[in-house]
């Protein structure tokens, strides 16, 4: 069944952000799931903060817009960079995991959006085989809706879903 | 990196039921997860309805205990037998689903009560390492709790957790 795996040409969808948690989610898929001898290609999926959150905060869109209310652009442009540099910081960490692993094709996609659409979507448009998660919230928003990223894709996406916890640290692994 | 999978002595809990989704859960599993090469085991989990449901219904435990009330014993002692059956067809029905697989050690647990406490707890009390299982609800509840059962073990449990749907059956897989 080993070769039978690995004749296979899986797409993996991880999605990853700013946590320790989506990293450990990366690892584990890598170590538990991926073939070294596999077609498996890994898709890291980053969702960056929707524009409309900048738009909304700077009042743009609202009737009689009040110039330079709340946010002036050149700190929507400070904030735009941010979140790119974020992205950046994010993708890359994520890309040295998979060296560590020696592993097989690696995309990356980054979008805008709410995670819980970015991920749908990608996953869909992907036809991708399997999706891997952290049980928490994705990026900024990641208080606010603890879980619910996981749980919304979980139950939307045809595609199985594998949520990954990080262990406790004190229990080494 | 193969290697380093197989040498790994993984336990795998899968969760099974009546349902289809339950088997292609497994099936999933075994093509996906497991290498032949591994020294995984699986544990198969089945959760009997919990005894308290014929009890219940049956008037027992309530003061003044009216005899004959809904059930008579020998009702009672065909569900339990029914129960049973269904907990050994749907055993056999997964291990036979192992053998086409080729694969592996397997082992099973059938234990009383909700699946949800069910299956959290043996996969706390044989620590393992990856906790398999359709997306919607199991057994005799699955209507009243559709979905809630893989909601509440991605939620609880410590080890990561895949939820697998099966594809409508025009998908051809």
């Amino acid at each position: 069944m080993a070769s039978e795996v690995a004749e296979k040409e899986r797409k993996i969808l991880v999605a990853v952000d700013e946590g320790e948690e989506s990293s450990y989610a990366l690892s584990w898929c890598l170590s538990n799931i991926v073939n070294e001898n596999s077609k498996d290609t890994l898709v890291l999926v980053y969702a960056r903060p929707p524009r409309a959150v900048y738009s909304t905060l700077d009042g743009s869109g609202e009737e009689g817009r009040l110039p330079g209310y709340l946010f002036s652009s050149d700190i929507l442009a400070s904030m735009e960079k941010y979140s790119h540099e974020v992205a950046e910081c994010v993708l890359e960490k994520a890309h040295r995991i998979c060296k560590d692993f020696n592993a097989i094709k690696v995309e990356t996609k980054v979008e805008h959006g709410d995670p819980r659409d970015v991920i749908c979507q990608v996953a869909e448009k992907l036809n991708v085989d399997l999706v891997v998660m952290g049980s928490h919230g994705y990026g900024l928003i990641k208080r606010a809706f603890l879980g619910s990223v996981s749980h919304h894709c979980a139950q939307n996406l045809k595609c199985p879903v594998l949520i990954v916890k990080k262990p406790k640290s004190n229990d080494g692994n």
